[in-house]
């Protein structure tokens, strides 16, 4: 199949649902014209995703599309920032009609559902790989930072953590006579996962700091204690962990949930004062998991007071899956 | 050799020497945060470079780096923006500490250069492969488009073409007893060519239509008519030839020259009551190629005005290098 890249890039991605208006000139010239908006500064945040890396080889097209988005806009939500243009770089070993139909897919149905418009991008033969690249919004100000957690404030997830793990480890280990209803939930939860965008708009103005879930609660929550200056205390048995992962997880299996990757739920500090309006606001499930303290470091606690030790180290890319 | 992805990303990108005001927040965020000027639209675009189809896989690593950024500034000079914010992902084997001394040092000096600040990026284990996107502002209404050639407008040429893939050709076969002077010549433009920022500053306002020479002045001519519903006649004998390409290549391969891509020269149409002052305010070399048409088609004619054939079809990426 000969198929120049020039074809590929115009027959698969610039036929879009979205166009807005703040896109003079979108994709076909040497670079794309963007009018942004004033009074707001831009949230720009790019990943890259590899197979066999960041998804198993033998993932679907329309997954892989979804979540080379999916784990950008997550970028912006744990900024407060509402998404707006995209850019995909997108490298694979052949021109493959079905692949990229697939990837389009589910890259588009995400990108419409954000009002998201593709605007730039790049086809070229090489190993899988996807770089995207989000821009999006935020007001002067609000943006929410890792690095205004202050002591006293309450640690807050939204919907629950440990999920994604779990359903990688049951997609490359399939139990056999497994509870299937819980093993399709985890797996989608890997595949699909839902950018907090919304959560993160709520949060602009009243959270002191957000991160996404992406490398594991302990590591990014780590990340955010590092850029506060602060430490923090978690209760471990107010850890949000669903049925499926319940069921199929064994039952004090906390340190997997905390340290295993990829669910891009977002966590957040808020000031006592501003727990009960912001909590009213969000759409999502959201749960109060600790505190944050003056003394640094990341702490454990049970029910009864006990400090508890995490051994897992989180998920790095350069360490773990497929490697 | 244990390295996160973490340690790699600070180490080598965080300590650079430009640091723009309107980057409130660079890299170590969820998403940097940058402060767009008023008045200005942004122009955006995003290129990959992948070892063994972009570039030879025994390329030196500061030659990767420089190039990496450069192709991507050279989309903004075609579009007479002015650079400001770049981010990098960058996907490779091991994290080798002299590849990334070498990448970061070919990186950054082209960066410094143009005042560009690295505000975001993403380190990955895979297969080498680096997607640069770069960020420039074009005062509104002034950024130059492919589409608007003008019969009867000149068409022009910045440097010389040719010499990128003269260049390739001999890394690939060096030659025994070759001029070994201009074959150093001929690669040095392939590894570092040099984007025209000063001439497509200079362009705004001024050219009707312009595009960089990166596939090939053939192609790269051919979407300027396409895009602008023109056709344009060139003379062979005004193709600006170094004298290293004349050197090297047969006294008649201008069909090289003008399919051989990688050069990042201008090629660009002026009105013909802007080409005095226009030229005279270049910092460049350029050459006057041939007149844009009415008549639909690119044309190329002798000296004798006898039209000739172009065989070639130019330089894609899907096709050629390695593969």
């Amino acid at each position: 199949m000969t198929c120049s890249e020039f074809d590929l890039i115009r027959h698969f991605f610039t036929e879009q649902a979205i166009q807005r208006a703040d896109v003079p000139v979108g994709i076909g010239d040497d670079a794309a014209l963007l009018a942004p908006p004033s009074g707001c500064v831009l949230a720009v945040s790019v990943d890259t995703l590899i197979a066999g890396v960041h998804f198993p080889l033998d993932t679907a097209a329309r997954a892989v599309g979804y979540k080379s988005l999916a784990v950008n806009l997550s970028d912006l939500a744990a900024m407060g920032a509402e998404p707006a243009w995209v850019t995909l770089a997108l490298s694979l070993p052949e021109p493959d009609e079905t692949w990229l139909t697939g990837f389009a897919q589910g890259f588009f149905d995400l990108a419409s559902e954000h009002g998201v418009q593709l605007v730039g991008g790049d086809t070229t033969r090489g190993p899988l790989s996807i770089t995207v690249q989000v821009t999006g919004f935020v007001p002067l100000g609000q943006a929410v930072l890792r690095s205004g957690a202050k002591p006293g404030d309450g640690v807050f997830l939204t919907g629950t953590v440990g999920d994604a793990g779990l359903g990688l480890h049951l997609y490359q280990q399939p139990p056999s006579g497994a509870n299937n209803d819980a093993t399709m939930n985890l797996i989608h939860r890997l595949e699909f996962p839902v950018p907090r965008i919304a959560a993160g708009l709520t949060l602009r103005g009243r959270a002191s700091s957000a991160i996404d879930v992406s490398d594991g609660l302990a590591a990014d929550l780590g990340h955010v204690l590092t850029a506060s200056g602060v430490g923090a205390d978690i209760r471990v048995k107010q850890l949000p962990l669903s049925a499926a992962y319940c069921s199929l997880a064994p039952a004090d299996d906390w340190q997997a949930a905390v340290s295993a990757g990829d669910d891009y739920e977002l966590c957040f500090t808020l000031p006592a004062e501003q727990e009960a309006a912001t909590l009213a606001a969000l759409d999502c499930d959201c749960t109060r998991i600790g505190e944050i303290s003056s003394s640094p470091g990341l702490r454990w606690w049970d029910a009864n007071d006990r400090q508890l030790t995490l051994n897992n180290a989180g998920f790095d890319h350069f360490i773990t899956m497929g490697k």
